[in-house]
């Protein structure tokens, strides 16, 4: 019962990370990010995160996040994309996978 | 009724575009995607752009933008939002409205 909660329960969001990365500290603010989004879904831009979780998951990853960034500088948009999120999306351009270890883009 | 016909297909589109500014042409095809997408909405985030039109101004801004861009090295992506997109969207952190002439952010 707690498993199908669980899974009827699971719901698209997308992260979207505005940070300046032209400085160290934003550059490590950006990979821990990175790290902690990628464990729910994954990387599609530099900066954008796409992670299937449910309530309670995206509540802790939530709270996670708010610790990591620069509220004064940084911001952070949570676009709720819900369980019907496939057709939401269209990709157009290079690789839908971002590859951090690839060509750098920013 | 025209009118009235274009107001119920207004949409949410919210395109998110990663393009490599650490160079003269990215920083400009950043720029152009910009301009264009403004007519149209908000700049949230440095790359992050959040557009209300109806599907014929969207299949024409798409096409603008996909002139735009290199399809090689950059990528668009497209999130449909619909109509009921207010409470699908939290933002944390600094300002709301990107301003391009202000702090740099990448």
């Amino acid at each position: 019962m707690e498993v199908r909660r669980r899974l009827t329960n699971i719901m698209m969001m997308l992260i979207t990370y505005d940070v300046n990365t032209t400085t160290d500290a934003g550059k490590k603010r950006l990979r821990r990010v990175a790290k902690q989004c990628i464990n729910y879904g994954q990387r599609v831009q530099n900066s954008v995160f796409e992670c299937l979780l449910d309530p309670a998951q995206f509540a802790e990853l939530k709270n996670t996040l708010e610790e990591i960034i620069d509220k004064e500088k940084d911001s952070l948009r949570y676009y709720y994309l819900g369980s019907n999120w496939k057709k939401r999306i269209k990709h157009v351009g290079a690789k839908e996978i971002f590859d951090p270890e690839g060509t750098m883009i920013i």
